[in-house]
């Protein structure tokens, strides 16, 4: 399979790329680095990623910024970010990057346990997420040509608790490594439509 | 009680104005009817309705838009009205609303089914839905002042299957009467960051 892999370079990336470079074609796509670049806010960026990398067979998106900040503080503009970036960026990843799937390609963006059980200042991190997991539930039923769409909703990963444990006491962290199984799930399985749960 | 109660003139407006005002006093906003008006989609239309408003004990959403079109046509584009309207129309009348909110007050907003229960046509209903039940559950535990909020998520409304029945075969409608005694669990209750489903 030929996989565009988005947000290669990030923790989540890094180990998604080890699990399925060993059994496909892993184009690894970054902000700055990879072997493409991307600003997944920006659609007319998007378009241009795939006029660059051509049609593939998987997508995977483990990338998307939002906003941490403490409820009393924010603003309309404090979810500004997440709307554009986390959200709409992974929706425009399908929008626009269905022209040049495959048939039976795979989409699988990245969500998280914030929608669900949430922290202090993840109000945003928490809107985008439920967002995306109800997206990928709906987009799925109406996709022609064998086309699926999954997301991976992970838990603060072991990698990333050096910074987060402040945020994420009582938090089981799991291994990227874990989490990288689930996107090989979406990506080399059969199913549609589904939040796969890590931790 | 004060009750704020938007989409006061709509099907499910109008059954929790029933409901409610035989125990407290319900204000009536609408977008062109009602005792004020409000463009929920407009942060400074939301800042103008509390400031003549005053203080409330409950606020109530049963506003919305959503653009519906087969996913095959949708755009970029196509979320936005999803976005600014029913989403962060919603999020704004909290940001905006809790510094009008009496301790102790709640805000109520609506979402529906079809973040879990997909229909052709529904993506960006879906995304919003989801969006809106996720950021209630990461408000709700920032919230000072023992200020709450909650979600109706309903299924289609007997009342709307005049229009709808195409799109909803095979749900089971449910009276807006029966809505509307979700909306007074939440307003009258003490629970908070819930998602009440009915139907």
């Amino acid at each position: 399979m030929k996989i565009l892999l988005i947000g290669a370079g990030g923790t989540i990336g890094s180990a998604v790329d080890k699990e399925l470079s060993q059994r496909h074609e892993v184009i690894r796509i970054g902000r700055s680095s990879g072997d493409f670049q991307v600003d997944i806010s920006d659609s007319a960026s998007i378009r241009k990623l795939f006029e660059q990398t051509g049609k593939f067979d998987a997508l995977v998106c483990a990338a998307g910024n939002v906003t941490f900040a403490p409820l009393g503080e924010m603003t309309e503009d404090s979810f500004a970010l997440g709307l554009k970036d986390k959200l709409m960026g992974q929706v425009n990843l399908l929008l626009i990057g269905r022209e040049f799937a495959n048939d039976g390609a795979s989409f699988t963006f990245t969500t998280g346990v914030l929608s669900h059980d949430p922290i202090r200042s993840g109000a945003s991190a928490a809107l985008v997420n439920g967002a995306l997991d109800s997206f990928v539930r709906a987009a799925a039923i109406e996709l022609p040509r064998g086309l699926r769409v999954n997301s991976i909703s992970p838990t603060v990963l072991v990698e990333a608790m050096g910074s987060y444990a402040p945020y994420f006491r009582g938090y089981k962290p799991v291994p990227a490594a874990d989490v990288a199984l689930a996107y090989a799930k979406s990506v080399e399985g059969l199913q549609t439509g589904q939040t796969f749960h890590v931790g």
